[in-house]
């Protein structure tokens, strides 16, 4: 059974305040720290019941049994660089970016010998929302939290890593670093780039407003991740720049070949895509996992 | 207040089945005839009661004061070409297609004098499930239909038309063919291709059961449009093939805009982009489009 004595919470957000809400209900922790740039917001998660208190991040450092910084991953090196001092022993660091090679060279960098402490964790659970006040002790109930664990790290440490997400309801991977960015870049920072295209190029129309008139539920569903924080994906597309990179070429060469079979009107090509793609979907809702390729690459 | 005496349904399925289910409820119609290539889905239909008998289709158009066409766009020359010669003197046809330009065009093929009979309409309401088992009365309840009126049709039937759809509920909208098949290029059938290309795309790696693995909500909203019917959606494409391919050009060259935005690294055009992307989304979301440019083109 997992029991934090005291958590230092740095970015008291909706990723931030959805764990100090978790751990709190699940009796998983002592006292929940706040640690923010903003004092209106820490006295709004004091206010909501997310942090018992608020404390400056170096003395926050100096106490925690736990440090999970939730803030933009940009804000992170100085972070790290700030409590590299003052961490107690047998600290447990964790951040929760959406990227992690990067995390990991800052951590390296501003750790220096410490870097042992520091677990890097991915919780996929965002939201368009953002600010504690959406902080939700249900987000990551039964959503994926991927570990890049170090070399450096203990097995005891990574455990209690991934003992403290599984408290948050999430079903825990470890993975490295490398593959998580090559897969997120794919999965998720790809199709957000796609999305924010699609708005902008329309945006820009002379006729804008009559295409946004007649935009459907297709369309908002499609465009639903375009909504989310400019600020973070632009760290995100620029911190996973290469994965990214060659996930935009592979893209735009696919549609490129789709656009060929509809110009020389291929009729059996295409429909024999939308149907691979078809299936592949209702595949993936069902869960069927079993049925794709799974060759290491 | 609109009273259709008989109304005859071919393809009796999600939209068909809708219309017939509505103009029931709202005690608009005196008789649904049904016609489908299945008698199977026809008796389906009439143990559901969304139609009271099922008829040939020359027998159907002889009895009919309004025959709806909503097929696959593919079926539509022969249905129109069936009809012609049984059609009542002043019977209004209507289809429902995603296109049509090419509908109108087989139309005036096919039903020769009588063109000034049939009144292009596009309800804007699909769903990734069909058949007459999901036809719901409510499908077009604040929807939009899209008429696009023939020169040769008469106010007096346009009329009709346009009250046969507000009296299943909808928002009736009127612009030529052609502004129709541009509009919906955009904000339709391009989605449409880019969730096609993507699901594929990854359902084609060595690690597909990987990535599969990790894809979370975000991709789940951006590809459900690729769980749409692939023979539907392969017409639709090539029926509206030169407006679809202007806009995939037009946003190829915007992904690479992009793309060649993260190559850089320019943070400041990435982010603006984003924003721009953001805003417009959140102001559509909000039914705001006044904030957005209304230039003819």
């Amino acid at each position: 059974m997992l029991k934090i004595e005291k958590i230092a919470i740095v970015g008291v957000g909706l990723i931030g305040g959805s764990v100090a809400l978790r751990l709190k209900q699940a009796d998983a922790v002592g006292e929940v720290i706040g640690v923010g740039r903003s004092s209106a917001s820490l006295n709004e998660a004091m206010g909501l019941g997310v942090i018992d208190r608020a404390l400056d991040l170096t003395e926050a450092a100096a106490l925690a049994d736990c440090i999970l910084i939730a803030t933009p991953v940009r804000q992170m090196p100085e972070i790290f660089s700030a409590i590299a001092p003052h961490l107690r022993e047998h600290a447990l660091v964790m951040d929760a970016g959406s990227t992690k090679q990067d995390v990991v060279a800052a951590a390296r960098l501003q750790l220096g010998t410490k870097i042992s402490q520091f677990v890097p964790a991915h919780p996929i659970a965002g939201r368009e929302i953002s600010g504690v006040a959406a902080a939700d002790a249900l987000l990551f109930e039964n959503k994926k939290v991927v570990l890049t664990p170090l070399t450096e790290n203990s097995p005891a440490l990574v455990a209690t890593a991934a003992a403290l997400w599984r408290a948050c309801g999430a079903q825990v991977s470890t993975m490295s670093a490398e593959s998580h960015d090559a897969i997120f870049a794919a999965v998720s920072h790809l199709p957000h780039m796609l999305a924010f295209a699609l708005v902008d190029e329309f945006a820009a129309r002379p006729n804008a407003k009559t295409l946004f008139s007649f935009a459907a539920s297709g369309f908002r569903d499609f465009t639903r991740i375009a909504g989310s924080s400019p600020e973070m994906w632009r760290d995100i597309a620029l911190n996973n720049r290469a994965a990214l990179l060659a996930e935009m070429d592979a893209y735009l060469i696919k549609a490129a070949q789709l656009r060929a079979l509809i110009a020389r009107a291929d009729a059996p090509q295409l429909e024999a895509l939308m149907q691979r793609s078809h299936d592949a979907k209702a595949l993936w809702l069902a869960g069927e996992l079993d049925h794709f390729r799974d060759e290491s690459v």
